[in-house]
């Protein structure tokens, strides 16, 4: 499992920084993205990942510099996807599109208006914001984020996803429950409604062992499935062969948190006792705290902090302001300052607590641990 | 006045090419831009153009590859521009949008369910499509091209720009006509509604012969201008000094045709007597001119018999299919064509009219002669 961090840049894209996007490429190569600013496509073609294994796209907030590529890569992923009528006919591809209402209308509007086909099959599952998520004066700027009256011929309804309330009053996003995945999303403070999407892995069975089973008498077959998926299976003679006789240990999921813009994401904190990964963004580094959270931003002390609070194993900081280059640049300017610094200060705040730090620049990829 | 070729790819940006969009800049440093596919706030950061000096925008059809990139523009004009409350309360910037019918409905949505508001502000005037201009099956797709019931709050009212129909049937678009402009849009055949921008700059008076002037008796103050602008003057000893006495000869105005993607361009060349410059699109070789037709695109030979139709002294191809690698591309691999090809069609198609043909790459600059 690994996270290639296609664009690391906060509100604009540069030469030498891109805009929010994170492919997380699974053990069985198929990707989900999370965000897609303006330039995604450019920034996936540098990369060893194939833009059609993109089944799932997660959009943390409707902020342009996260969202403005997602027609343009939706489009490109179509006409680049090289199926033939024939394989077509067989099977359509699709891809599920998670957002905060407003997001099917966006790109209904841009698809359409373009008049852009797509040779695949979309959904676009809408979460709706609770009324924290608004900042005071939302109503001064009325904007409608109902879904259009129309759909794109590519388009097949999606969920409107409602916060699920807790007895203790959080709230959580239910997304995806399937044998593999658990992914929820929670809300986190930002200037408009934002999201952090709780991916959890499922625990797999553990590996058959195989000379066991040899010893046993049970021959390679069906029967070796049954077993792997937990049933007991009744051999010729009588003998009863049980899961726990022949399995290793479960292999334990992993959990991933990816955030969006924030100045704060306590809010999803209850969601998670513990994870792998939190990918957070450090759009401006300490000294300028006050600016971060009047724009509803955050600086490395402030991810840390949060990643200790769910149990981290890893940060990873992203959505840098422009003013800070990437740590690889060399003949640095006056005053000119790197990632490297943001890095350092996680580093000091992550001191003696376990909770390792690393800041992603374009094109960084990190790997999960325990990829089988 | 200098051409700026910013993108010059077709269908989808790459790592090599980047889609449409051409700044042209005048001699005053203002900029027009002409089309804004995905990226074009990046390409634009790699050229010697200051984007808060773009005043006008021309887009020339709704295909994504030629405005995905105008609200990401937009946003980042307005947050590099720099100004103080100060300066903003003296004068507010503004651009003008110029685009098919429809470009305000996606601007607007783009905008406001990004929440990002500017510091300038901005119109859009839409041009009204003719019947010629969509295809058979247009209503098979029916997408709702009306402006939005609610506007930006930082756009005023633009024109709707229905078609100026001539007596022989022939229509155009008037779009600008002031003292040193006059800009009309025609129509050209492409998949969906696209127009050319036929740009013509006004003649101006010529230079004053300032040595006669002095001889005459008329010293330096308000009366040169008087005369530069076609007004005669009184001496004090009842002398008439007459502009004809002072003036060179007018300086000829310059025509630049821009188009937007097209399979034929003939619609506008009645517009045109003749002209400076043709930005024409070549989007694949004569080669493969089935196919370009087919989607509504052109090859250099088409290029050149449009402008050899309109009297055109220089012809610059651009919107190439990605498949033709810049010409600057050194070692190429089996079967890998550059827009060398292209360019060497135009030339032989060209060859004996004394046109004169380039293609335009990625950042190609080209200087308009008769720059004062
Ligand atoms: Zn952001
Ligand atoms: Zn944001
Ligand atoms: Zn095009
Ligand atoms: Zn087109």
């Amino acid at each position: 499992m690994k996270l290639h961090f296609l664009g690391t840049g906060s509100s604009y894209p540069t030469t030498k920084r891109g805009v929010s996007s994170l492919a997380l490429q699974q053990d069985d190569g198929s990707i989900w993205l999370f965000d897609s600013g303006e330039g995604t496509q450019i920034q996936a073609q540098k990369v060893a990942i194939s833009r059609q294994k993109i089944n799932k796209i997660f959009i943390t907030h409707l902020h342009g510099d996260h969202m403005f590529g997602l027609p343009g890569l939706l489009c490109t992923i179509s006409s680049q996807f090289g199926l033939t009528e024939e394989q077509l006919e067989k099977e359509v591809p699709h891809v599920d599109i998670y957002g905060p209402k407003g997001l099917r209308r966006f790109i209904y509007t841009a698809l359409s208006l373009s008049r852009s086909p797509l040779i695949f099959k979309y959904c676009v599952h809408e979460m709706v914001p609770v009324a924290s998520q608004y900042s005071e004066d939302w109503e001064d700027w009325d904007v409608d984020h109902s879904e259009p009256s129309a759909t794109h011929p590519s388009e097949l309804p999606g969920v409107t996803v409602e916060p699920s309330v807790m007895e203790d009053g959080n709230v959580y996003w239910k997304l995806i429950d399937n044998e593999e995945w658990c992914v929820r999303a929670g809300w986190i403070h930002h200037r408009i409604p934002s999201f952090g999407f709780v991916i959890n892995e499922k625990d797999r069975p553990g590996t058959l062992d195989k000379s066991k089973l040899v010893s046993l008498g049970v021959k390679p077959g069906p029967v070796y499935g049954q077993l792997k998926s937990g049933k007991s299976i009744t051999m010729e003679n009588g003998d009863v062969i049980t899961p726990e006789m022949v399995l290793g240990p479960p292999i334990q999921g992993r959990t991933l948190i990816i955030l969006g813009d924030t100045s704060d994401a306590s809010p999803l904190a209850h969601m998670i006792q513990s994870c792998d990964v939190v990918v957070h963004e450090a759009t401006h580094d300490d000294t300028l705290v006050d600016k971060a959270v009047e724009f509803g931003h955050s600086t490395p002390s402030q991810a840390v902090a949060f990643s200790k609070s769910v149990g981290a194993k890893v940060l990873l900081l992203n959505h840098f302001s422009q003013r800070y280059s990437p740590s690889s640049k060399e003949s640095l300017k006056e005053g000119e300052e790197t990632v490297a610094l943001l890095e350092e200060q996680a580093q000091a705040a992550a001191a003696g607590t376990g909770l390792s730090v690393q800041c992603a620049d374009d094109l960084f990829v990190y790997e999960v641990p325990g990829t089988r």
